[in-house]
């Protein structure tokens, strides 16, 4: 089996592509480097092919495709916070990179896909666990909004073509390769000034997180369980954590004290959901059950960033 | 007031200009002339402005922008039918399109977008009469998650920038200067030949229908109450039809007895909700009241498109 993964050299991309690799694919690695890392696949090199190109380069995506058999595509842009900077950018690598590796399947003729989605897509819920079939949301964010009419795209090419898909709707993932989000940059901070920290919003925000191999374990799971044309699933713990929570645990573990000073308000910034909590029950039913909590995983995510201390300093 | 109206020469636009124009604004018409008529303008010619444009065409868009008080967004592809055929130009023209009309409203400084987007985007729903807030749907044509991913962008553009969205999702419209869609299509089919008609799937296809003049009604209605950032207002009927119902009308007016032959199965192509039918209680609490039933709007559409038989004729 072929499987080609775009944005395989990322944070939750390599992880897959280990594991994909492990169980005896051969892996096409399709990624424009923008944050992943080639030091990233070095687990998997021997079987996986890496070829450097971005979802907009259709031509290139195009030709990198054949001989496929599945499809997972993750390669997007993820920066929620900085939507309102360049809006178009979420529109371009997600949206229309996604039509652009459907289209690309079509012509390539590979129907299998898995995608990474987001539980942005629910806006500011109504509904605590949020299930997959809540009502209709709003979108909040660009970053939502994109991943949305990815979703949309998907499941039209499902209908029209035969495609059979997997869509899996993520909290914040964290882990080993963690690339960015607010543990990424409470670290970085913390390490250049243990003194203080600026926290985004008024620290009450509740998220949930999940760790990144629970995460694959997820999507390995789902792929092998009896599936329709289109599957839509939750992925998170069943925990929720206060940002101010986090705080605390990764200010223990970098043994700081640092003075804290909230920016204030509800949200940390334009688009942030102040509860994000999924509603996990339909993958759960088939099996998965997520083994690192929220704060095993933040404290896997800090130890692993002190141990990988170039990282911090590798984003602007 | 200056109004800016994408779409302007087209069906529902034509008569949406002529009405802003009756009550006093000043009227841009930014439209590519793809399905629009320059004589659809007629009416309105001293109090508006024509201006052909592409919404793809971003600097001539943003120029044309200027000075506008409010946008009316509903140059799109409407062809639900043959997306399978073409699903960039949905892509394109609906939701990259609708992304240039919000960037060059930005750009402006425009705060106030209509948008009409569809009851395609609840996909086949479980729940009828269809609300407003119905459960996560799944896209099932092209045409449908193009509007989605517009009703997205919308959204997250109100909560970055601080516009006001009214959002319109409106079953299929019928009256004159109809340009498309099942009662011109068949219109021309049986003015071509009386004896025999095609009907794309079993006939049974349920759908709802308004009539244009009460459409207009209800976005002029729904502008003039007071409003949230985003209003979203299903537009529809209380009533459906069969497609056998609508053929029966529009055989008796035509004065014809075709042989019907089906093309057989739940939907006419692929997309093609086997069902719609709207919950449109948001909307008539704002004390809206369609005036025309479905069948007297096909009768409409019928006579208008018999006296105007060019039309028939126009179209590829």
């Amino acid at each position: 089996m072929r499987a080609f993964v775009t944005g395989g050299a990322g944070f939750i991309g390599s992880h897959l592509v280990d594991r994909l690799a492990a169980s005896g694919y051969s892996v096409v690695v399709f990624d424009n480097f923008s944050t992943g890392r080639r030091d990233f696949l070095d687990g998997a090199r021997d079987r996986c092919r890496i070829i450097e190109g971005d979802v907009l380069d259709r031509v290139r995506l195009g030709a990198a495709m054949a001989g496929t058999d599945v499809v997972f595509h993750l390669a997007a842009n993820a920066d929620v916070r900085f939507g309102t900077h360049h809006p178009e950018k979420d529109l371009q690598q997600n949206t229309v990179g996604t039509f652009n590796v459907l289209s690309a399947m079509r012509e390539a003729g590979v129907q299998r896909l898995v995608f990474t989605s987001t539980g942005s897509v629910y806006g500011e819920p109504s509904v605590f666990p949020t299930p997959e079939d809540a009502p209709f949301p709003t979108q909040t964010s660009f970053y939502g909004a994109s991943k949305l009419a990815g979703e949309g795209l998907i499941s039209a090419f499902c209908e029209a073509y035969g495609f059979q898909a997997h869509i899996f709707r993520l909290v914040s993932v964290l882990g080993e390769r963690n690339t960015h989000g607010h543990v990424f940059d409470f670290c970085r901070a913390l390490l250049t000034d243990p003194s203080q920290l600026r926290v985004l919003g008024n620290g009450r925000q509740r998220k949930s997180y999940v760790y990144v191999h629970d995460c694959i374990d997820a999507i390995l799971l789902a792929l092998d369980r009896p599936s329709r044309r289109l599957n839509i699933f939750n992925v998170g713990t069943t925990e929720h954590a206060e940002v101010n929570d986090s705080v605390r645990w990764i200010s223990d573990r970098l043994d700081v004290k640092p003075a804290i000073e909230y920016s204030g308000g509800a949200r940390g910034w334009v688009g942030d959901s102040p509860f994000i909590f999924l509603d996990t029950s339909k993958l759960r039913a088939l099996g998965w059950v997520p083994r690192v909590s929220i704060k095993d995983a933040v404290i896997k995510t800090v130890d692993y960033l002190v141990e990988q201390r170039h990282l911090l300093d590798s984003r602007p």
